[in-house]
């Protein structure tokens, strides 16, 4: 006889999320993950699998609600706007003193990102992918006229990566919100004159 | 009777140092230091004390042959040149392919800086004395004119740390060295305009 599960999933997946995100991959126990979600392994294993395929889960639940918002904050008609909003939106999110510190896709890209296993290459698909997808707004912002002619859609790309990366970084290891707001500032002030508005 | 370590102590650091470089804290098991080091852990544990200790002695190896030469970049007297000089040199540790991926201290901030121990603790302090170091430059440039009257030299300071951790972040996840030079150069052509030459 199956067993039916008795708790929320999704109340579940975000009590795992929330230890990834507070932890990292590696200093997230077995027991952390019992603690936060009120289950015994066995039942978090029969739900998700093992902690890989736990953390796994949690990377795409995090997507879901933390990076695709972000990102579809450069949506707006407004290039300049829509910069403003996706760089606040960060700051957001890294001030949120609600949220674990920092941001759960850069903490766990760096800590597994170079690793010659499933985590490690997974962190890399979705590095890429997460460049690819700023690489397409932004020859369209180029092909629209909105990119200064001496900016390359994909260095706009590569270096507005690394720098929400490295503010979320600096949100980890840094309890100063002044700094993060300092650093998201000059980041609109040094990356405003690369976007024409019409 | 004392006994006489029968190894050179800075040949058996540096090997500690790429190890921790390479995995960071957590994923770095004692086989892999004893591997790395081709000595047994009760040695390690007589000439460095535990783990944490390791660590530690590693990330001040790694900041003397790393941190402080990259900072001494900035000591040129032309600000743009400075400047280039510090991106360039980041990126030429980035791209060694002789070397782990990424940086120590950016990885191990962004593992360990959010946690309430002492290596959290030790993070933190090290992030932060950056942060002053780059401060004190940023506000002699604008003392001597060389820093636009719009960018306060400590949103410069934040600013800068975190593009290059960001960027050596990216280079943890991403194989491509295009990438880290698109980031690089965007990085350069943003912040230039900040700096005067008289």
């Amino acid at each position: 006889v199956a067993r039916t599960a008795s708790f929320d999933r999704d109340v579940v997946l975000d009590a795992l999320m929330t230890t990834f995100w507070t932890h990292g991959f590696e200093a997230t126990s077995l027991d952390a993950l019992e603690r936060a979600t009120g289950l015994k392994r066995q039942s978090l294993y029969n739900a998700f699998g093992d902690k890989e395929a736990m953390f796994l889960a949690s990377l795409a639940a995090y997507g879901e609600q933390v990076g695709r918002p972000l990102q579809a904050l450069l949506a707006n008609d407004d290039p300049r706007q829509a910069l403003q909003a996706y760089l606040e939106g960060h700051l957001k999110i890294l001030s949120d003193a609600d949220k674990p510190a920092g941001c759960l896709f850069a903490t766990c890209s760096s800590e597994l990102g170079a690793r010659d296993d499933r985590l490690g290459s997974q962190m890399r698909v979705e590095t890429q992918a997460s460049l690819d997808a700023l690489n397409v707004i932004f020859r369209r912002w180029a092909d629209q006229g909105n990119l200064s002619a001496e900016m390359k859609p994909e260095t706009f790309a590569a270096l507005l990566t690394a720098m929400v990366r490295g503010i979320a970084l600096l949100a980890r290891s840094i309890n100063d919100p002044d700094i993060l707001e300092n650093a998201v500032d000059g980041a609109l002030q040094v990356l405003q004159p690369s976007i024409h508005v019409k």
